[in-house]
């Protein structure tokens, strides 16, 4: 097991009813920015528990935030953050709404001259202070609720950067299953795929002597299987299901799991330029990856494949090769059931023409990912191929 | 899934060498109570480690305390900090030594008549502030390193009671399972049966929709018994084994796998009746009361020892019967492969006389536990009974 440091002080208050408690944890005389997106928490009553909750507050609204939020109009929100004297961020939406407030939190404290090197030239990490920030989580999926990530997209420079900062852990986060009740089941099932491949990124690399940590994923892993098929019913919901499933995704990606042990996230770093590109989801992007990552890289990550295949889905007999063939299928498996595709060519795209466009990006940027971080362009293209 | 809340601000610093961190960690001009035990820090090199790392820092001694840290102990620690201007606490040692810390730092800065209150009248509760503390752990086994529980005696009054409070989270934790090294094999025992058994009584109550929970409780009863045999490794020790056992430990009692799911903490409570009165290990307690207590709510925990014998130990054959008696013999059989007894009547201390005491006392009290609280003195001497 590897030296590491966990640190997450972000407080869960999870269940039915907790965005009232907005009203008595976000402190009285803060001027608050509610933050949101494309406004479905217009319709869904989200929108209108967190204004009740916060009828004594003083409230400026801050929506339209974007998927892949884009730096222009975050700081549009850092003007308006400096204009209205904000001095608390509350994100109301999913992991879209919820990067964005961290990146403003940073940006309105910055003191440099060009906010974009927060991310560009990872000034983040010298960054000393930032507005305090809350969530109320309504797309269980990326985990930003419960960790210090953050994904900013700049379309005019085609560019999608991240950072990671202790300052932008959340102060607390309301997880209300509730609030997923209006989702479309593609929400759900993007939820669930991304979830799951969160975990299986911490934990399909090799062995590295954490026991306990890869127990922890398998459990996830275990959790998110058992828990779909309840979370996807629609007629009537199930609460336990969705519970289960929101729980399970923020703790997919609050750190635990990754702790002295290696990670393998090339699947996510192809995937998104996939989405750039096609404009796929980006829970449709991970699972038309990874089954063919894990066909391509299966020699150097046997001995996991193997222990997920026995530990997570029963493969206990056959030849090692048949063992890793049935834990691979399984896994894709276990997407189709949700209705998620598992090859590029269910999205009419051409596997050889995204291989040639992708691996050419990454070439140009030299970008390298895997726990051996040798998943090149090359790489990259010989795993697109075989998502037919 | 009930509602629940959960927060833990501690951060964990893990692995060979961390102990040198505490030069940068602690504040440069902090005045520093170093809390520890009976000594055997000074014979393993742990002690060096420390003072090597603070000798930049202003460092006051407070030796000495025991085995269930006494109140008297630990208000000569309080006067200390007073009459020196302490500012801040390290606690190098295990669960007692992290407890004491605890409520010195709660007592350091109580501003009432009776520092005792703070237990006996639960006015912890009401405290507003306590003094800064981080850990040096050196026995895994409480968790107390990664929670905000504390227990204390009081032995004039034979008294042993508790607190939660947020304001006793350590700042951090140093977990090096090279400071393990020394422990007795008995230690290692001990504290992998604490571990094993904190998790059990989060867990084998009845299901209540916590999918994600139970799997991360059995993740960890599956790492106990995966890693016990490489932690009880003596010559050469395995790092991995302790490492693992270290970290499970932690998790075990860091609040996570209660979340959401009732508890049955009437093991913990009978244990804590068996060391008052017979002078056993805290761990011995436990084990010499768990087995039986399953025997005896077999059919109020039926769900979940079936699920436990299914995912933990393979039990997926025979009569619901048959099935629940090979878990629990299977719970008492990893006992044993450690060399732990689960029979009074190993200690050579006969069971009806200890039913006949401890019924006695916990009828006194009106103390009841179990997840229904039912788990009175009768119950009590009814479980005893069974361990011969």
């Amino acid at each position: 097991m590897n030296n590491f440091r966990f640190y997450n002080p972000t407080e869960i208050i999870f269940g039915k009813g907790t965005i009232a408690k907005l009203k008595e944890r976000l402190p009285k005389k803060a001027k608050i920015l509610l933050l949101y997106g494309g406004g479905s928490i217009k319709h869904n009553g989200v929108y209108d528990q967190v204004i009740a909750a916060l009828n004594k507050h003083r409230v400026v609204e801050f929506g339209g935030i974007e998927p892949n939020p884009d730096y222009s109009t975050l700081m549009k929100a850092v003007k308006e953050v400096r204009k209205k004297k904000i001095d608390f961020l509350l994100a109301v939406g999913g992991g879209s709404v919820i990067d964005g407030a961290k990146f403003i939190a940073l940006a309105s404290k910055y003191e440099g001259d060009n906010p974009w090197h927060l991310l560009s030239h990872s000034e983040a990490r010298n960054a000393t202070s930032a507005l305090p920030l809350a969530v109320v989580l309504t797309l269980p999926a990326t985990g930003s609720e419960f960790n210090r990530n953050c994904v900013i997209s700049r379309r005019e420079k085609r560019a999608k950067l991240s950072f990671t900062s202790d300052l932008v852990f959340p102060q607390f986060s309301i997880l209300d299953p509730e609030t997923t009740y209006t989702l479309p089941v593609k929400q759900i099932r993007n939820g669930i795929v991304d979830a799951f491949i969160h975990t299986t990124e911490q934990y399909l690399t090799y062995p590295a002597g954490g026991i306990v940590q890869d127990r922890q994923a398998e459990a996830l892993l275990l959790a998110l299987i058992e828990c779909a098929p309840l979370a996807m019913q629609t007629d009537p919901v199930n609460y336990d299901g969705r519970a289960n499933y929101m729980w399970a995704a923020s703790n997919a990606l609050n750190h635990l799991i990754s702790m002295g042990v290696p990670g393998d996230w090339a699947t996510h770093g192809i995937g998104h330029e996939l989405t750039a590109l096609y404009g796929l989801d980006h829970a449709e992007t991970l699972a038309v990856v990874l089954p063919w990552l894990l066909w391509y890289k299966r020699e150097q990550k046997k001995e996991k494949l193997l222990q997920c295949g026995e530990r997570v889905f029963g493969v206990k007999t056959g030849t090692t090769e048949e063992r890793i063939d049935r834990t691979i299928t399984a896994i894709s498996a276990f997407f189709h059931s949700l209705g998620m595709p598992t090859a590029l060519s269910s999205y009419g795209i051409d596997p050889d023409e995204a291989a040639a466009i992708v691996e050419k990006r990454l070439v140009k940027r030299g970008a390298t990912r895997g726990e051996y971080n040798d998943i090149d362009g090359p790489a990259a293209a010989a795993i697109l191929r075989m998502s037919r």
